[in-house]
Parts: C-alpha cells; sequence; structure tokens
C-alpha cells in the first residue's frame, strides 16, 4: 500500500503515511497560464493506492486534481482507495426543489467512472451521503478525537448540539467528556427566518458550553446557539466542528455572539481554530477495511 | 429538441435557438456561501435536449455545471447532446512527459459517465483530441467563418499560420480571403526559448499581415510571429484565433509589438476583439447529424 497525497490534502497524507508505516508519494499539480492544471502521477511500486485529496474551496479544482490522478492510476490498473477528509457536495443529497440536481450523487459517479472502487471521508452532513456510490464507501466518525481535543479545556462542560440532526455527534462527545449534552430545536418562519425554540434538557447556569456541530460553514447556526446559550446562563461557550469551511466571515460572526474558542479536525485549513489530527481513525478504518479490500 | 443553457454558454444558446427554431430554457445555477454551486434543471418537454456550455475559465466550475446538469437530464432519460464550443484541457491530449494525466480523456470520461451520448466542439488544438470518447463526437469548423469576418478589411491580406500545426486553418482562411497563405517553423532551442527561423513562401513585404490560429492563450506565439512578419516588410498585423482565451496580459503583449486588430469567434467572451458568430456552422451540424442520432 502507498499513500499518494494531493495538494488539498491539508498534511493528513504525510500522517497517514506515518500512521499506517506506508510510503508517501506526492502527486505533482503544475498550472498553466490559462489556468488549466497539469496533473503528474510519479511512478508508484504498489499496485494498492491510497490517494488522499481533500475537496474543500475551490471545490471543483480540488476534485478536478483527484478525478485526473485517479484516472491516470486507473489506466495502469491500481487498486484506487480515494481518502476525501471533506468531501464537497455530500450536503446535496437529494433534489429539495424539483428539478434540483442531486450534486453529491453526481460526484459518486464521477469518482466511480474514474476508477475509484473505495472511497472514505469523514462525517458527511448527510450519513446516508454515500449510499448511492457504486464502489465500496467507508464513514470515519471524527467526534470522539475531536472531543478529546475540549477535554480538560472547560471546567464544567456541557455539550450543545444546535439541531436535532447534530445530536448523535453530541452524545458521542460527551460520552468522551463525561458530561451532560442537549440539543436545542430550531424554529423556521415562512420567510426562511431561523430562531430558537426551545433546548430539551437545558440549564445552561454556570455552564462551559461547547457546541458540536459537523460542519460550520457561515457560522449562522453556531452564533444562534451561542447566543441562546449565554441568554441561558452560560459562563461561556466554546464551539467544535469536523469540518470549519468558515465561509464568508464565519469566524467574526461567532466571535461577535462571545464564542471564546474555535476547535476543528485537520480535514479543513483553519489557522485560528485549535485542531485535532484524525489520521489514526482514518488509518484504523483503512487497516480494518484492508484485508477485506485486498 | 430542446436547446438549454448554462452560465458559460456566451449568448451562443440563444443564437443557436434561434438559427436552430429550437425552444431555448436556461440552467438556472447558483451559489451557496461555501463556494458550492447548485444547479437547476426546468422541466422540459422534450427528451432530444442539447446543452451549451462552453469551458473557458474558470474550467472546473463551468465543467462542473455542466457534468451536473446532463446528470441530471440522464436521470430523466433525456438524449443529451453537449454542445461545448471551447472544450478545456484538449491540447493535453496525450502524456508529454512519463505519468502525465491525459486530461482530455479524463473529461471525456466525466462527461461520458454524466449521459453525454453526443458531444459538438469546435476547433479543438489537436483534431484528435476527442477520438478517445465513447459516445459520437462532432468537430465544427470555425476558420471560414473567422476569415468571413477579416475580409474586406485588409487591402492587401496575406494569412500567415504561426506554426506548421496551423496550416490547415491557414489554407481554409485563405481560400475564403482568396489570398495567399504560408507559415513560419518555430525552432526551440535546448532551453525552451521558441525563436523563427523560416517563412515558406513569405515576402511579406507591402502586405496586410493577418495571423491566424486555433487558439490565443498567453498570446506569445502570435507576438513572435508578428515580429517577424513585420520585420520582413509587412504593412499592417492583424491576428485572429477561433479561441480567445487571452491569459495573462496577452492583449498587451500584442499591442505591444504592434498586432493592429484582433478577430475571434462567440466560443469564449473577449471585449477587446472583432467577434464572429459562428452559431450557423454549429446549428448545420446539429442538424446535418440529427437524423442519424434520432
Amino acid at each position: 500500500m502507498i499513500i499518494l497525497g494531493g495538494s488539498a490534502s491539508n498534511g493528513l497524507d504525510i500522517l497517514l503515511s506515518k500512521v499506517i508505516g506506508a510510503d508517501l508519494t506526492k502527486i505533482e499539480t503544475t498550472k498553466f497560464p490559462d489556468g488549466e492544471m497539469k496533473v503528474k502521477v510519479p511512478e508508484l511500486n504498489d499496485e494498492n493506492v491510497v490517494v488522499v485529496q481533500s475537496t474543500y474551496s475551490p471545490q471543483e479544482k480540488n476534485l478536478f486534481e483527484l478525478l485526473l490522478t485517479c484516472h491516470e492510476l486507473s489506466r495502469r490498473k491500481a487498486k484506487i482507495t480515494a481518502v476525501i477528509p471533506y468531501l464537497a457536495y455530500a450536503r446535496q443529497n437529494r433534489s429539495f426543489t424539483s428539478g434540483e440536481a442531486v450534486s453529491v450523487d453526481m460526484v459518486l459517479d464521477m469518482l466511480h467512472a474514474a476508477g475509484v472502487r473505495r472511497l472514505i471521508t469523514v462525517n458527511p452532513h448527510k450519513s446516508d451521503a454515500l449510499a448511492y456510490f457504486k464502489g465500496k464507501a467507508g464513514i470515519v466518525d471524527a467526534s470522539k478525537t475531536l472531543a478529546r481535543a475540549v477535554m480538560g479545556q472547560l471546567d464544567e462542560p456541557f455539550v450543545l448540539a444546535p439541531d436535532k440532526g447534530g445530536l448523535n455527534l453530541a452524545k458521542n462527545a460527551a460520552s468522551v467528556i463525561k458530561c451532560e449534552y442537549t440539543h436545542i430545536e430550531k424554529i423556521r418562519d415562512n420567510y426562511g427566518n431561523v430562531s430558537i425554540k426551545k433546548a430539551h434538557g437545558g440549564g445552561f447556569k454556570g455552564k462551559d458550553v461547547i457546541i458540536f456541530d459537523d460542519v460550520i460553514s457561515t457560522g449562522g447556526t453556531i452564533a444562534l446557539a451561542a447566543r441562546y446559550a449565554y441568554a441561558e446562563g452560560a459562563t461561556s461557550v466554546c464551539a467544535a466542528a469536523v469540518h470549519l469551511l468558515m465561509a464568508d466571515e464565519a469566524y467574526n460572526r461567532m466571535k461577535t455572539v462571545g464564542v471564546v474558542k474555535l476547535f476543528g479536525a485537520n480535514t479543513i485549513p483553519f489557522e485560528k481554530a485549535e485542531i485535532a489530527d484524525i489520521s489514526s481513525d482514518i488509518a484504523e478504518f483503512i487497516d480494518h477495511e484492508k484485508k477485506e479490500y485486498d
């Protein structure tokens, strides 16, 4: 088995190769003056190739580099595992209104057409986001490793999921941190405005609330939850998410409402957060599945 | 038959629908704050769909919109023709050095996997660029229409191909303009520097030279040819290319060496050139092939 790292692997290629004890090689990507990229895949002395490439922004360029690489590996008859720590478009896994393209299904079809036979990603927003994939799909849960990064940093921890969908993640985190957890319920009015209905089992007085989510995009949901937690008596509010997309001034939006600290995993680069390394979680998954795949 | 226009169709969707006399519908593309796009394909009352989308910069985003659209149409069992006036990555149709991904083959596989069964493009750099496509491929030659845009604007026209590969294009153009044509020979030294060896059948004294090429990227080749033409006695030098990529200050590079005027086709938007409409060339191709395809 050999690890092949792409330009958007965010260092996870290096960490994975150390944890697994496999050789590491890099994809050579250059850019032409017109914006097209050129991908060169070095000669590899192993048919089992684990390509590591995240697909954060610019999503299509990073995905394209991965597809070019896999297509070339496929030509060489390699057995390809794609590790995509952050899988773009995983939130668009159904037509929310009539005529909408189901983007993640298209991405999964492209990966399969490029020769990917095993796909590993980390906490996609919807747990069934990979259901459509024609190859073998594996989902790594980074919530416990993320929780361990938070552990010990708060006096009176209390885990809060910003919506019902995040309850499992919060439950996992709370089991590691050994504290209470709950979720809040969002309501959406006819104009699309979101407000908070109630927290289930709440009572944040004197608590150091840590909001847990899978992904932070604009930070709007986190900001809403943080304001609510403070209004309900929280001493401090932190936030933790596996994927820190941090779009559109998300960090300032969270700072403004008093989010003290931010935690994330190394699926997406973000300098202003404390980052938990999830390479062992991914490696465990690769090892676990290796025999079956071989 | 219905025309479905993408956000990078550069108006060719509208022109094509008029020439062919087919209804036009637009792909609805919106962007999420994190940079992901959402594509919505309206309900269409025809199973024969001609999707028009060019893939100029940002190449991967424009290609992705096309792939999402075709994937959705494919789900609806539509018969998909993709008209890609400028096909990105068509110049990377072989491994120039060992290990290089053959990008155009990957793009063609993705289009096929997304359900494209007929593909029409205009003057790809290599005439066999579409050879790998698993569906039906058609190549439109826009050189005569481009030449007609130039015709009558020059007193003593003389068509010049900037290298041997462009000779066919120059020949076509010269037959329309009814003038002489030739090509120049580039030589590349050990350091990769390009200079001109000689012009075949040259003699530009008193001539209004029009350099004809398939694509202008950085304009380096055109600038080299223009300097040579002036040195060999040309009265004026213009340039014409089907695809005006105009990367990296190409326009200024050409202006600096005295290129008087620039002509192009409407496969890529570029405001500073005189643009020839090639919708009729594409329409002719669609009509010609229609019966066979149906």
